[in-house]
């Protein structure tokens, strides 16, 4: 008996995906089984299924969930008229929003090759809507003559790689605040594409 | 009975690093189990603890070898005596260096969670070394008047972390050669740091 609807399945759906999510991002996906994943929500293994088909819907779930908050979160953004204050806004952004998730970024690299092809190519997809907000900054600072960027779909991807690195070093309570790493960043980003 | 020494071990023994490489690189380290690897390798998992005493030092060993040999090629540089140089010669080697070893780059960040303490404490203390050349490269330019950077540190991680994306996204045959990418990547990297 299917039970995506009722009581408990508002509470206990997200509950699911907060343990797998935790695990995935601790052990793997490859070593994490639907049984692991039902002990650390507290259920039964066979009641998981009543809210999930399979680890690898889960697995996608998670990664389109991540893709898709992302960019509801651009979408609410009113972006300014000028393509160098885009790009801070977006610079800041980008740093806040991946270091608030560090677990759903950490899979979103590490588990691509665990998806099957037709859920890696629709998870790359909504990556390249955000990808393409980035390279449409950098065109029009491109076309205002205020930006010198030799190829801006490879400029995209290093600034992106560059800005999401921060997740590997920052730790809060360290030397910097984030908001000064944000500043520190910002300098850099700025000059590299600058005239 | 030990057989460390002897007929078989001189080319055993890589093999098992290579089996093991392919198989963490592909499913990650908790889902890959001697006996998997021992079946790849064509040898009976009771002759693999000949070689290797378990699966932490397998990859420990990868991870190590990695940064040994990363150390060992920027000891072989001759350097520059002028930071933009120093800093440009840098930049191609990393790019380049990476993506020969994709399998070892992704589990050098990905794996970073399964070491020991002891074990990760000395893997981060080889990076460390890495990572301290490209300060001082920065340091030197900020001496000599050539870089403006407003922290060294953050710098280094930003700037390594650009490069090392290029892993993430370049393929053989695309429409840009690696001289190519290593050449945009000069030119944003050259600028984000210059005065």
């Amino acid at each position: 008996m299917a039970r995506t609807q009722g009581s408990h399945s508002d509470i206990t759906g997200p509950r699911i995906r907060e343990a797998a999510l935790r695990l995935f991002a601790r052990q793997g996906y490859a070593a994490v089984s639907m049984r692991q994943i039902a002990a650390e929500v507290g259920v039964q293994a066979g009641a998981l299924y009543n809210y999930i088909p399979d680890k690898q819907s889960l697995l996608f779930g998670l990664m389109k969930g991540h893709l898709d908050e992302l960019l509801a979160a651009r979408a609410a953004v009113v972006p300014a008229d000028n393509a160098v204050d885009r790009l801070e806004e977006f610079t800041r952004f980008h740093i806040r929003f991946h270091h608030d998730r560090p677990d759903a970024v950490f899979i979103a690299y590490m588990e691509l090759r665990n998806l099957t092809p037709e859920n890696f190519a629709r998870i790359e997809s909504l990556r390249r809507q955000y990808e393409n907000e980035l390279e449409d900054i950098l065109r029009q600072g491109v076309t205002e003559g205020v930006f010198d960027v030799p190829d801006t779909k490879v400029a995209t991807m290093a600034l992106i790689a560059m800005l999401t690195g921060v997740n590997t070093w920052f730790r809060e309570g360290g030397r910097l605040s984030l908001p000064e790493v944000e500043t520190i960043y910002w300098t850099m980003v700025r000059k590299s594409v600058a005239r």
